[in-house]
């Protein structure tokens, strides 16, 4: 691969990319109401516009869920529309605390599909997120790498089988 | 490509990458004194940390120069950083009025190493820049990418010749 | 008043105000390891920088707590504050849930200065605050109001006497 | 009045406030495509927006020019504005670079209304700018001054005709 010009990727730029967005920490918001954070609707929409975004993305929000109330229901959901997606790149936006465990989940599956999840530590709305900066990294990783899945966080990305989130740092590590 | 297992780019999560800052809007500030654009220093090591950015980086602010006013004198300098860089992976932060102008430079010099530029079209100060979400895609880019040159904005990457800028728009597009 | 001409009030340009901080939305923050809103420390001082501030403050950082929270002790605990402060303008950042309560407590002290209370409902550091706004406006009417004890909310001020929290809307309100 | 009660002041909670917008660093945008800084359309409705403000205002946008273009024909226009408007309290943002200078012109008409000039030192939409705070403050001032003309900055209010600009600071300042 080293030495593969660029020319053979071209093919890709024509990609689409199906987003499906589960909720987590990335899309929360401040309710001035109860002063609680809760969930209203997904800025990825907005987020891919300020990015000035370019890559043809198909976007589905398929629940609105804190990954620590995440369930293996819900997991088969995003399995199933990962897998029924026409589109062979995903990305999923997650919640962090259970981000490697959904991404176990999908892997086992064994899609021929590239799978990438990416979430924040921070809401996106709260000004000092690192939301956008996932959200890029997330994208130009999609495009790149070959069929499997992924985290991507921390501008890196993780095997599924090599990640966890160091609680006590909120970075994620690899196993080995 | 399609069927190799991530385990191959295993050894990439350690690598590093020299970021070349040259200037750009990017960079640009507002000089309350006298209402103008200005540079001052670097926004770039405070997105990393603000992006949780765990990839190891070695950064040197070469020159804060506007792209248009960029020199065949300055793309001299810029080469001869990358060159002798000991990374083998090289982002450079560049205006996007000539960024292209610069890749078609750095790629006539056939160096083995992967060269990412990237920008934004708002200066990353002004609270709705494209910059950040840039950032996060040309680190990914790095990353994956072989050895070549090419241009990372919009969310996608760009072969070094065959991108330009739409002066009208804002965006990259591709020649063909 | 009506035509009394400005420069009566010159002398309280050289003013100085006393800040007291009580916590409350306006400094709440977001913890990224638990995913709770929780206090840091204040954002007054950084809030003055930004709004180019020249009136001469005292800051005095007396509590931490949600108003939710706030007792008779704690409100005690301000009222000393405000009597023992060397000066006679007050201005005390205070959760909005009990604003009134604590301004109705420290009217009956009758104290010869002039307190007024405000707060935010969005915390400051969201990006989408409206504690800026308010800072400014309760540091102006603090210049400019004789002496008694009211909220500045909403671009506005209410007579301690005279004003609730909508609960369902968030806006302060008059009583008749 | 430092005796007077907050209830002869009552009324005022009731009064309409006439804002007339005109420019200056407050409202000015960059723009992408060129690189340069531009008006485009006034964010005064959304800061009174984003500030809940619950003051009366009627906003009229008179014209977008940089006060260092602003001509005698100009203060005209405003003056005519200031006259002709039904409220008796006036708000004018205005470029920081003049801005004294059509509160003297402005003072020599004396109308019988309170006039408060406000502005900017950064331009709202840059993230870090002064405005938000500017017009809280302007606002409570135009609530709580008698008849004449002031400038508001720095959280102070400044009589028109004891007030200058540094140039070299960019603050406001008296002039005895």
């Amino acid at each position: 691969m080293p030495f593969q010009s660029f020319s053979t990727f071209n093919f890709q730029f024509k990609m689409a990319i199906r987003i499906l967005v589960t909720g987590g920490t990335f899309d929360k918001e401040y309710d001035m109401l109860n002063g609680q954070l809760a969930f209203e609707d997904t800025h990825v929409p907005e987020m891919l516009e300020l990015g000035r975004c370019k890559v043809e993305t198909e976007i589905r929000n398929i629940m609105m869920v804190d990954s620590l109330d995440m369930t293996d229901a819900d997991r088969e959901v995003i399995l199933h529309n990962c897998r029924s997606a026409s589109e062979n790149q995903i990305l999923i936006t997650h919640g962090t605390d259970t981000m490697t465990e959904t991404a176990a989940f999908l892997a086992k599956a064994s899609l021929q599909k590239t799978i990438v999840l990416t979430g924040a530590m921070i809401p996106y709305k709260f000004g000092s997120s690192d939301g956008f900066f996932n959200l890029g990294s997330a994208l130009a990783f999609l495009q790149t790498l070959p069929v499997g899945v992924c985290v991507a966080m921390n501008g890196r990305y993780y095997d599924w089988d090599n990640v966890r989130k160091n609680k006590k740092t909120g970075y994620f590590e690899e196993l080995r």
